[in-house]
């Protein structure tokens, strides 16, 4: 299921990094698993050159993983940014908030992070999804403000705002690479109906969480064969 | 959907990395999409030290993810081994082969690498998974044996008899982490219901890939507080 996302947003030098690193074990340290997505605008290498899975993509391996008992590294080709959406419901379904660093638009709720030593005034684009501020001055908003000393402050409300409210979610359904919403009818009137069907399969009799992907082109391809010899 | 996966085999030293990064490209420029997976028995460092997701990971984040336009670069605290099946089926859907490296044991279809100066005689544990040789002698087997110079011949034979003849299971079912196994009845049941009921909304009138998760926790949770206020 797709975890909630905040962003962390600022002008360059503002310490974004800074603000992130500190906040996460506050977050950890009450019982809370985080994920980070950091944007990147170029092409980067996150592998060590000549290890095994480095030699593997510098040979055009479109996908690499590295596995270990306590890792799992993925490293994969793509074609264009991918979005938040897709990523946090992929990546970090197990995670309870997945903070952001590097994304300054999207519908997702935003922190800024400003020093009023490095730039005269925050962002100017502003709008209803800026959510609070990490600030060394008070700013004139009606928004939180959190000092970069109140970790303890910051992680609250970030708990508070998005982990404990987080209305997630719970049935999902993905056609052809887009999620379909569900209005109530159609998530009840599917959910039970899966449900009912999967739970008559042995050793699913109480099924809790479930997955269920199905490819029609494969079998809209056989019934094509066994039609046209 | 989940690729095949074949394995890549030696006692050390015997450049299974080698055969790897040669055959890679000589498949790619036949078109198809190849990912590897390397198995590593100890805790790793996949990132550059002092970058902002190195960062992330350090402050303690269990997941971390760096995207840009081209590359997509995921790492995750797991807690035990990583099943290829999971792997493959979660993070390689889009490729056409993985090819493993490490993976000495389990069911699939495994290819060793053997090299006479480095040791007197192949694996020991030869069973009916091996399925080919890439070698520098004629070894005692009825199995395909491929030169290390071999590569066409190499890749031709991974075509031919894994990606061509891959009978992938289109239909899959997830329960509470286990893969379910399908008979072709609960298979044509459980699909044709699905895709009946999905083309009635809006929009999916002809569904060629569904994906679907119902958390069924979340739902049961409610019920009992509408019983029980």
């Amino acid at each position: 299921m797709t975890p909630p996302v905040v962003s962390f947003i600022a002008r360059p030098n503002h310490g974004k990094t800074t603000v992130i690193e500190k906040v996460i074990p506050a977050l950890i340290s009450r019982g809370y698993k985080i994920g980070t997505i950091k944007h990147h605008v170029h092409h980067f290498e996150m592998d060590k050159p000549g290890k095994d899975t480095w030699r593997h993509k510098q040979a055009g391996a479109h996908t690499v993983a590295l596995s270990s008992p306590t890792s799992l590294g993925i490293i994969k080709d793509v074609t264009g940014d991918s979005s938040i959406e897709d990523l946090a419901s992929h990546y970090f379904s197990d995670m309870d908030l997945v903070l952001t660093e590097g994304y300054k638009t999207g519908p997702m709720p935003k922190i800024e992070v400003f020093r009023k030593e490095i730039s005269p005034s925050p962002l100017d684009n502003r709008d209803d999804t800026w959510a609070a501020f990490v600030t060394d001055t008070l700013l004139d908003s009606d928004l939180p403000q959190f000092s970069g000393q109140d970790i303890t402050g910051l992680a609250s409300f970030l708990i508070d705002a998005f982990i404990s409210s987080s209305a997630r979610q719970k049935t999902r359904l993905r056609v052809d690479g887009k999620v379909v919403p569900l209005n109530t009818f159609a998530e009840s009137f599917l959910r039970q109906a899966v449900l009912g069907m999967v739970s008559s399969l042995k050793g699913c009799e109480a099924p809790q969480k479930l997955t269920l992907t199905i490819d029609n082109e494969y079998h809209a391809g056989q019934k094509k064969d066994e039609t046209h010899p």
